[in-house]
């Protein structure tokens, strides 16, 4: 049943929607690392697949669909494309790429909650995983990349809570049993709005309270 | 009958307060490197978690303890938001901590090692999954927080030998039928005390045989 | 019948030939990065196996080899040991180290896409997980030492592309029903041979068209 919330084509064509934005976000920090072609396809391959890949092999569904859909494959090979030719305009039209990274976030925020669930996995852990596979690729794109991964860095703005808060929408639809294609919808457009307002208004988390001065132990790389 | 070298409830207990002694270093690293409080909280579940999740998937425990087990997961936020509150009395007693990160580093090893001999696995990859349940967590955390592994380097005090030593000390138990509550208890004391002495005494292993002057290769961020 | 295309014994030994050189590798990298003698262990061992591991997880091929044949796991340590007692000697073959690290591409390129498809993969999927394997232990090794992973840099002689072009041969073999034991050593000849060329003259892969200059995004840590 939960399967069936949007139909086969539709969840389909979102996700490779998804896939092809957070590609393209991948792709543009290789150039801007001076990678090779590549370089540009793998790290535009990682950022996209990686979060579904961890939480696939969390929940045991193996091989990951990213190995068996030849789409979650090639789409991100067209995203490096495109930005191996084009990456002047793609980063002239940044804004544009961070509206649908935003939505990508919330596709799979949700997305990825519904299937850890229906791995049999329980709701605080379903959130969990949903969260990873909304965020984990940004990380592993940052890693290879041999930079701190933005999403734990206090000076952008926040990243983690709206995927966070669309899979808490979605563990309590499960859990009160009200999930279906409206309300998983509702919980999509939630993080992503609020992942807009986050970037509009600049919105970032604490530091750790108290904290004194940190200017000496900063190293440049760090900033 | 491995199973039950300890009570259930007591081997929980050891697990959940090893877990939060490693969640402890992953969120002080994350206050050094001036993370948010979802930094603090990511940096301090992987640290906390990583190795035992490295040692489930390679011994096909799908899904891993740490998404089956609440306490495993609520342990490290737990920690998370003791640092982000209390971090400069976190690190007043900073001694304290390196004796629980010790203790963990010794019960990790142990039942690390036990864990993958009861999913088949044999004598030696054992050991080597026990080491990597130890150390895994703490190599993780370095790699998120863009800083070369600690365990890796020469300057630091022995991590690996400890519970390199603990690990063999299962295998041996386990290969002479031995094993039981009171010598793999023998392990993770022997372990955890390896690791004191080695703080206490700046116990360091050596760097490569016949090594010339390395000043000229090493770059500032090694240092 | 795909298993057979060398004899077990063949195949094993060819195995443990690219997973040495690999090892060579990793522990050269680690005495450079000043690691004491366990960092230069572990360098070793995720250099040779990690390509497999991650491989062997996709597929669900679980335990992976390296933990289930004694041979995988101890040669890293013997190629970490020889390092360490000779790694000037080392360095100053370092000719013959490429020479063999091209042959383990090679081969590991071959025999990851043959592994993958015999557990049901796709022949893109195959492809692209035989690459995996036999770069995927590399790019650990670069991360562990917190370094851009050479894959990814444009100043590098080209590697990714000699492991594709003998991945693809493998499938086109696969797909046109002529894999062999011909057929596929000749793959493993090409991906060698094409390594060899790159090194010789250098060659590199193009970066983003029309890239405005560089330098001032460039850290040194990049160069």
């Amino acid at each position: 049943m939960l399967n069936e919330l949007f139909t086969p084509s539709v969840q389909h064509a979102l996700d490779i929607v998804g896939i092809f934005v957070f590609a393209i976000s991948g792709a543009l920090l290789a150039v801007r690392k001076n990678f090779d072609v590549f370089g540009i396809a793998v790290l535009a391959e990682v950022t996209a697949l990686g979060g579904g890949i961890f939480r696939d092999v969390m929940i045991g569904a193996i091989p990951p669909a990213a190995f068996t859909d030849l789409g979650y494959f090639l789409t991100p090979l067209l995203a490096a494309g495109l930005v191996f030719f084009l990456h002047p305009h793609v980063e002239r039209i940044q804004v544009g790429v961070n509206v649908f990274d935003a939505a990508g976030l919330g596709l799979f925020c949700v997305s990825g909650t519904i299937k850890a669930y229906e791995y049999g996995l329980g709701l605080t852990s379903s959130a969990a995983l949903g969260l990873a596979t909304a965020v984990g690729g940004g990380v592993l794109r940052d890693v290879l990349a041999n930079e701190v991964p933005s999403l734990l860095r206090w000076d952008r703005d926040l990243y983690a809570v709206p995927a966070i808060v669309g899979a808490v929408t979605v563990v309590l639809c499960i859990r009160f049993e009200v999930l279906n294609a409206y309300t998983s919808g509702t919980a999509v457009v939630t993080a992503f709005v609020l992942r807009l307002l986050a970037m509009r208004f600049h919105w970032r988390a604490p530091r750790a309270y108290n904290r004194r001065s940190a200017t000496a132990e900063e190293s440049p790389s760090v900033i």
